[in-house]
């Protein structure tokens, strides 16, 4: 919907994806863990296949479903649900937003039932398809807004071009993804990009339809033009900072949690971090470590 | 030839080598093989030649040939096969359109010489050389349909459009293969992809020239436009889901056939799914089974 | 600012920066060094962190902080620090250039202040934080220039095309670094291409606002957009040769300072010079340099 | 120079240096070899100097450094030397057309000065710096065609967007090609994309300055833009063929020269064709070859 309320609600579904993703990897970084290629087997029966189904596909199966009933059914009594206008004689094409809208969500939902049969009900999980699933949901995404701009105006036309480029970063780094799952540059980066997409659809949906002044940006100024741009900017540092305060919050929360062990979990973090995309074997880590403590302990003997 | 036998009988030919790429790669990774760089040595004489001819290579042939006959002498009694009218003073360039079409199915055809001739005649298969020129093609057909829009409608552009993407995809699928020959990711995005041009391309063919309201797109409708992206994405999703019922098929017909050992069967094709890409070896998953095996017989005694 | 001082001191910054990568680099390949991707702890206290403060992190906090106050209050008694105009009814945005300009110029400090952080305050250097920000720095200025060049002139148009020409060149090197820290061809490419923005915006400058002949240049004179491209041509030249010159300029120093063991530092310059990317390793060509000498000895011996 | 002339003779250029690429790396292909990455040293003394200047970069200079002077003073009498017009009052600049062509020639000398002075004068050959060089010129090459462009016809510019397209991709591969400097798809693509290059800019010598009819191209018949792009589609074509003629001439010449070992020679180039990329090693593919033999014999014995 090219409504206030059809913006913010992509928002805050790519938002809390966005945050769901910062703890999920923050996890995994500071723990020095790896997404498993190959799953160990899982335990058959519907139980252990209820407690397996995964949050994030849930999520993008009912924020999913949601917007497309919404498209078609919202606000209650209006029916969208169909493709062209049989009372004209030529039939012509309607709701093209509305249709264009569910389909970009309907891959979303899709993606998120693959995670769910990957996850809970396969005999082994095929963390190659859910990556494929959502990979492709963006691609649809990324075309869908790049044939989305005829006949509109300039500002909007430039909010929705910046959400295209940072879509099309996505769909980038997913790809890569597909043969390098466990860099966690990578990780953080998709991370980043979902969160920036998230707050600015929310920017997007007042300075479209609800912009603070009360009246609409005119699509003839300059200015308004270059402070779009200007306002995605700030965007990008205010979601690095959050992400980083993410990651600090994971961080104490797990020091927290292991609090007997405090100093090697410590230790382990400094590891994690200083070169996180793991290509310093942890070994040659240890060994480096050894030397220079034995040096730290001949300087305090010394004078 | 741009009417409607022109847009079908290319979709058609798209659709049957996605359908074979579909059958050939899934047997090629339900069996776990990899295409053979160094192919061995044949037998010679001409009954061991022919009977190694490949099917791709004489569909090839087959239907570039009568793709560019059919440019140049199709409906029976035209003969298009000259470049310029020498009736005119100034000689101009006629039949521009068939002249750019006769080339790009040369080239299929062209590639299909390759396979036939690397693949049945030479003492050693030159894998590398048949990827060449079909790589080739891609490139051809790409280059052709970016400079193919002149002086059309936008509906028309708009359909081309996403069918040059397709093609740039497969293009760029084809160079990295060049590198990585036996990438299942790769193997199974071409065959997705040349699927998608063949479906694409059939349903362009009623698009442009056989509407089914009976009267032609209104080129200036947006909603028009709009639409024609929403099917475009809708043979996405159509072509994902035939490929995987080729794909089930296959392993169905595979466990079929070696029902006595079905179970070791079932246990290969799960390795093989779950990292298609072929990443974790043979070896390493078979240690990660055994110890799975023995925890679960210690949890099979322990109650 | 737009202005002659806004594109010249931006120009010395970029130029200054690219005379510190010179020469640090050039050390780096000249002694066969690498950036240590796990640094050694560091001696903690107040005085340990003062002295590890990096130059490159200061010279940017300090350029990026005296250009934000300068876009802001410069010339004397100028307040630009507020984004709409409170006197009109519609609160339009004003200052959109000077905004732009300060939030290029504020990731570049931000991007100091990470370095000094990780290089002198951290207990170790984190040194992909460091690649992160500056590579976001760049990412922004890109962002920024394609986004700045609405209701401009031909003429000014060109000189800003080929300046987010050499900003995209080095944000791609920058993601690339990313992944191979240490790779001397992407050093030397980063140096070259950062020298080039300084010396393009240094002559950019007279071009826009202090033509040689004192009158602008025409915007709908042909000759004078073909020779905006041909200059920075020969910017690229200049800069190939500067580096070049820097590069001596450090093994002449470097084999000065190690006189006595004169020889062997310039044997180990020619191995570090032969194949920069350090695809050869130094056994194997030490190895091949024994093989030589022996036959040189018996060349010697022979006649 | 926008002459008949000025498009011939870099097509010749070109041309010639494909055709020199094509036996090189033929040559290095049948035999296996690669280039070394750290060369010899060299016998120092003028007359080994002179006997180790490369045929291919005394072609660049002379090639350049000829055109250089064809386009300031041919024909003579004429002097173009000259950057602005000083008789007119705001000095305007004039041949920019000139010196945009001496900007893309230099380059190309400067490239052929690398050359000689790496492989004849150091004390080792800095293959790097050779291929920085070229990779530099050509991207200059790719610079100056994309500002070429300005008020032209759009036969005119069809013809030139085309050669961009292969500069462009010259420029990739040379890019690839300074990590991967022993790559003969690598090697074969350049030359192909030089040889394409070559009779493309014959093929347009004669599209602008003397077409066939004797009239030039209407610029606004659709039909003759269309054919620009068909005519270079059979240019691929044409120059593949080439190449795989070069080739095979090749393959003779080699095994003519060592006749009495023919049969191994035949072997071994059977080998470096099989997988030109050379992803097979040797000793793995002697193992096979053996396999083969044994199993060979066995058939022989068996009836």
């Amino acid at each position: 919907m090219g409504t206030f309320i059809g913006h913010i609600s992509p928002g805050l579904a790519f938002v809390s994806f966005g945050i769901l993703y910062a703890f999920k990897f923050s996890l995994l970084v500071l723990r020095g863990e790896k997404i498993p290629l190959v799953s160990p087997p899982r335990t058959a029966g519907l139980r252990g296949c209820v407690k397996r189904i995964p949050v994030e596909g849930v999520m993008k199966i009912v924020y999913g479903t949601l917007a497309v009933m919404a498209e078609f059914f919202y606000p209650p009594g209006v029916y969208k649900m169909i493709l062209f206008n049989k009372e004209k004689p030529d039939y012509p094409f309607i709701h093209p937003n509305e249709w264009q809208h569910v389909t970009m969500y309907a891959y979303f939902a899709l993606s998120g039932w693959v995670d769910v049969i990957s996850q809970a009900c396969l005999p082994r999980r095929l963390f190659l398809f859910e990556s494929i699933a959502i990979a492709i949901a963006f691609y649809i995404e990324a075309l869908l807004l790049y044939n989305h701009m005829h006949g509109k105006q300039q500002v909007e036309n430039s909010v929705h071009a910046l959400l295209l480029f940072v879509c099309f970063l996505v769909c980038l780094v997913l790809t890569v993804e597909l043969w390098r799952p466990n860099d966690p540059i990578l990780w953080f980066t998709k991370t980043c990009l979902v969160m920036i997409q998230g707050t600015w659809l929310l920017h997007a949906a007042f300075i479209l339809y609800k912009p603070f002044t009360g009246k609409p940006w005119k699509a003839d100024d300059i200015a308004n033009l270059m402070f779009v741009t200007n306002f995605f900017c700030w965007h990008i540092a205010l979601n690095i900072l959050l992400l980083l305060a993410f990651f600090l919050l994971t961080a104490c929360w797990l020091s927290w949690r292991s609090r007997p062990g405090g100093n090697g979990t410590k230790e382990m973090f400094v590891f994690n971090l200083t070169r996180a995309d793991g290509a310093v074997p942890r070994a040659e880590y240890d060994k480096l470590r050894a030397a220079e403590e034995e040096t730290h302990l001949l300087q305090e003997c010394d004078p």
